[in-house]
């Protein structure tokens, strides 16, 4: 029996590690409380109706399923017993390691405010994705309905709370959505009257990009109709529209959709996982690792991607994909080296560079010490995506997706699903 | 202000009814509770993985959008006033019809045994299919983590209830997942190694099919291992199986996994129109209606699809698509016609044949004077559906999936997702 690793998570840095490792001479056991990897920063495409959740999921056996050393397990570690070396699922099992990699990621972080998730969703899971697509098609839906025009108004006011790559692309596919999409499907409404609006505390929009990118990517989503309100606070969200406060002056936007983009935290095991090393987790509740990415005092447990707080010429290095995937990799080399008594230099990330798309045809890119933004930034962000796409089964369906979509302006996925949904009819039918 | 037709239901026969009202001098307002048509009998390869919801599923709007005269509606009629002529909504508005076309189809039947829905899913909408495939998907990953002998063969034994084309074709994908599909991707288990039973009530399975076919059929199916039972009863469903009476004698078949594909009935608006207009439904509670598929007494209602009791030669035309279509196009034609003061022959269904596919390479077709069965029966049944999903616009891109998923002997939609496993886990996470 080899060395035994447990890698917990099956995002970008545990799925990076798993595929290393397969090529090692250690016995790996994947555990996510998911069956799929999921391609996350192509979520909001799903969110927007672009694409199916399939289409960027894969699932998490069948990317790994040719590692014969390598067992996926579907579960949820809860707990960690550090002497025993075990790791605890939420069904009271244990999994023995000689070596884990602790990889869940994030969360959304609602500053104090968790009655606000409810009211404004995020967008981390798959569930999330198809939940905001019903919440936006449905706001069109209701509109076209209702003969009030305030309510009407407010029906047609999509708020999405932070300026980040997220919530920029977001209101960028929403501009898209509402102004060509669905043009000409309505009979009462112009779906070209909605009111977007991105609320962003700091200075800029994509505060970590270069400020004149910023300034382009503002200018691009001003040209789709997006309202950016920068250096504005939400200080209240209701069922009927949010607060803001900038300048002092708060402001009152009556909207029926608000979407969050703002904050996140280190996933709930970070916690656990501090406490039972005794390690204290930082603002956003990560875990803080030695230069080897592991925890003082723990050489055998490392954590990487969005749960491990990392400081990189004094800055925590980002909450990225790129970032999980070369954490996943240095992991998997660590681990090597050492069965093989050797040394390994410290983990540096690499900034491959930052890339947000503007609906159609307009991104904003900083690769090395290029920064542009426009029509080739936007080919650049297709580019880049289809590369690490590559690493799914279905890559070129979404080319094909993609492409169809592009020329016919349309987005096929427009679907209002879900449990909720239904559980209501089968209620209004028992009434009956 | 011309003609006024309300349409009730968006599916086969309430879209082709609506499109081809698009090029007469009315006005029509198509009323759906979901915002897409359903491609229903491709639910099942979303149940099994094949396809995702987004490529069987098109949004009404987009469907119609060129019609300028006709207008969709998201919303569910549940009782009708025949002497104001309005249907009447859940939320209470009513909307005037000068003709009103009834097309809600037909959902499931338990034969009185409404608590076997909860245990037996069946597969009538796009969330039933993505609840059948998070099961199917989660019997493989629980058996992969059981140790016991005995719950393992429980996790791994299917049962399908009805032996109609939904049932057969169910078994055959659920035949090719586990033999095909999955081979390799677990560690403790080998899927192949899953029971697959086929409970048919009749003599034969398919048994509106001709003899010879059904026994092509049959012999299909045990060549990809499955058990068919047929003359058979199930007489109990619970947690851990079901209870099957055959030949006087009753057995037992442990199983995790039960789905249902028996009885249908009609959808519960057939009840009250019946109500409304004094006619007597039938047993399956489908509304009778006269030659020209209108109800007694009331020619300014007509009836199509699946809630339609229609007897031609003495017995009910089948409940599949081909009637719905048939039925739209006549009654769009029916009311041209009264506009014009023409009259209309009685409608007459005109049997195109039958169809279904048995996992892989396998198919049992009948069309006209043809019968015949495997490889160039699935070549046939290949062809139609790409046919007939031409009216969709996302029909290149099911052409690439299923090209791929042949060659590569894949399933890309594989995900487990679901309100209930997020809840579930919300719930877990809070004892933390």
């Amino acid at each position: 029996m080899g060395h035994r690793v447990v890698i917990v998570g099956g995002g970008f840095g545990g799925l990076y590690a798993a595929k290393q490792l397969g090529r090692e001479d250690v016995d790996v056991t994947l555990i996510d409380r998911r069956n799929f990897h999921l391609f996350s920063p192509l979520l909001y495409q799903v969110a927007t109706g672009a694409l199916s959740p399939g289409e960027i999921a894969s699932p998490l056996r069948y990317v790994l399923h040719r590692q014969k050393r390598t067992k996926v397990l579907l579960g949820e570690v809860v707990d960690i017993d550090c002497e025993r070396r075990e790791v605890i699922l939420s069904d009271q099992s244990r999994i023995a390691y000689d070596t884990a990699i602790f990889a869940t990621g994030s969360t959304h972080s609602y500053f104090n405010h968790p009655e606000w998730a409810k009211l404004a969703p995020g967008l981390k899971t798959v569930e999330n994705a198809t939940a905001i697509r019903s919440r936006l098609l449905l706001a069109f839906e209701n509109a076209e309905k209702d003969s009030d025009h305030e309510k009407r108004r407010a029906e047609l006011t999509f708020v999405i709370v932070g300026g980040g790559p997220t919530g920029v692309e977001l209101a960028g596919a929403l501009a898209e959505i509402s102004r060509d999409t669905l043009a000409g499907d309505f009979r009462s409404i112009n779906p070209a009257d909605a009111n977007i609006f991105l609320i962003e505390g700091e200075d800029w929009i994509l505060p970590s990009y270069p400020p004149h990118l910023s300034v382009a990517a503002e200018a691009s989503l001003t040209r789709l109709g997006v309202h950016t309100r920068t250096k504005a606070m939400v200080t209240d969200i209701d069922q009927e529209g949010v607060t803001v406060k900038a300048g002092g002056q708060e402001t009152r936007i009556p909207a029926k959709t608000v979407l969050w983009a703002a904050g996140v935290e280190a996933s709930p095991l970070a916690k656990v996982l501090a406490q039972r090393t005794g390690v204290k987790p930082d603002r956003a509740g990560r875990v803080p690792v030695e230069p080897d990415l592991s925890i003082a005092g723990h050489p055998e447990l490392l954590v990487i991607g969005d749960m491990a707080a990392f400081l990189q010429d004094g800055k925590q290095v980002p909450g990225v994909a790129p970032t999980a995937m070369q954490q996943g990799r240095y992991a998997a080399k660590l681990i090597r080296n050492r069965l093989r008594n050797e040394n390994t230099n410290p983990f540096r990330y690499f900034d491959k560079g930052s890339l947000a798309t503007i609906g159609r045809n307009a991104a904003v890119a900083q690769i090395g010490p290029f920064r542009f933004s426009g029509w080739f930034a936007w080919l650049t962000w297709l580019f880049v995506h289809l590369m690490y796409i590559v690493e799914f089964e279905n890559r070129m369906l979404i080319v094909v997706q993609w492409a169809y979509d592009y020329f016919t302006h349309n987005r096929g996925a427009r679907l209002i699903t879900g449990e909720e949904e239904q559980e209501n009819r089968v209620r209004r039918r028992g009434r009956d």
